[in-house]
């Protein structure tokens, strides 16, 4: 009975990696499709959120099923528990990836993000890929040294969001009302991208070593 | 055995009600500290995020208890598994009254919002106290007739937040990109805050009947 329940747990870490693969994916070819005002790119992104939707339905029947069915305690139940909470944060990460898509879509063929905060927006990507890179390895082998790294990674993110504020209300800002209501979504889109990542992070570092990451940290 | 199961069912309903009064409370007491400038009020919300936050993990705690000890299954377990997904909501809800309140505070003693945006601000406050309060009702007595009258009241949220964005983008206006970004975060804030109150009641309409909301629509 144990094998058949670890198999099934095993299965549901699974879809909870691939979930964050496409995530990952869906998050940077969406802001490739910002910044290259590619709509091709930015149409996939956005109908690709229905895989994503429809990996975390699954994972939800399959994980309740297993509780009832298997009855697990301690540790299991809050594992599973955990992966219900997790896969809930992947899917609004899924979400996140698609707005920025649809912002995108919305300004072309023109570049929704102006030059001058082109760099920052490539900073923002490159944050959020190193995050949710480290976040996928913190959920396939429960790695607790990458699961406290992520909040570093955050803390840059935070910088940049600030950064990219900074620039909208500068006195060199010359792109309009417009654009910096594009621009202040788009950074708070990144923003909380990385706060979804932590949060699983700490989420799986609590499951396994039965200790808040805060309190590492 | 099955009285105590349902005892602790109720307990937990209870604290579910108990977080969307507070959460309700916090939202209210928010726009009210934002038209007002009211410093004192803004500090009140601020501080109090962490007694809903306090909830939210003690009824985490007690779910997952009650899973452990009495393990359910079928619609008790649903229930449950509702519960925990109810008081993510909630605990969202209740961080983004705080939000609000934290712009508030930002630009004491001046007023976040000018005067051409005071009457959407009301008019999204109304709407967002409507859906609270009928979402609360559905918590409190899985009433599903409310569960589906919260999409109308959404929409109107969304109406309304497309209407503080025209605002921001019309020739009329004159209070600069300063203005504009607080104003593009509290519309979404908002807006947010309407979309979880929908899901929650959604969640209550499934485990209600077994069938989606969004196929009654």
């Amino acid at each position: 009975m144990r094998d058949i329940f670890h198999e099934e747990l095993d299965a549901i870490n699974g879809g909870l990696i691939q979930m964050s693969l496409l995530v990952r994916e869906a998050f940077s070819d969406a802001t490739k499709a910002l910044l290259n005002s590619d709509l091709a790119l930015a149409e996939k992104v956005i109908s690709s959120d229905s895989a994503i939707d429809e990996i975390y339905h699954e994972l939800d029947a399959r994980t309740i099923n297993l509780i009832a069915r298997q009855q697990p305690v301690a540790n299991d139940l809050r594992k599973l528990v955990s992966s219900l909470r997790i896969s809930a944060d992947l899917e609004r990460m899924g979400d996140l990836a698609h707005h920025i898509a649809k912002t995108a879509r919305m300004r072309y063929p023109n570049c929704a993000v102006p030059e001058i905060l082109k760099n920052t927006i490539v900073a923002m990507d490159k944050e959020g890929s190193a995050i949710s890179e480290k976040m996928t390895t913190v959920i396939q082998y429960g790695d607790t040294v990458r699961a406290l790294e992520v909040d570093a990674d955050d803390d840059e993110m935070d910088r940049l969001h600030r950064e990219l504020i900074a620039t909208l209300l500068s006195d060199s800002w010359e792109h309009g009302v417009e654009t910096a209501i594009d621009m202040t979504l788009l950074g708070r889109y990144y923003e909380r991208f990385s706060d979804h990542a932590v949060s699983i992070a700490h989420r799986v570092y609590y499951v396994v070593t039965g200790e808040y990451a805060g309190d590492k940290l």
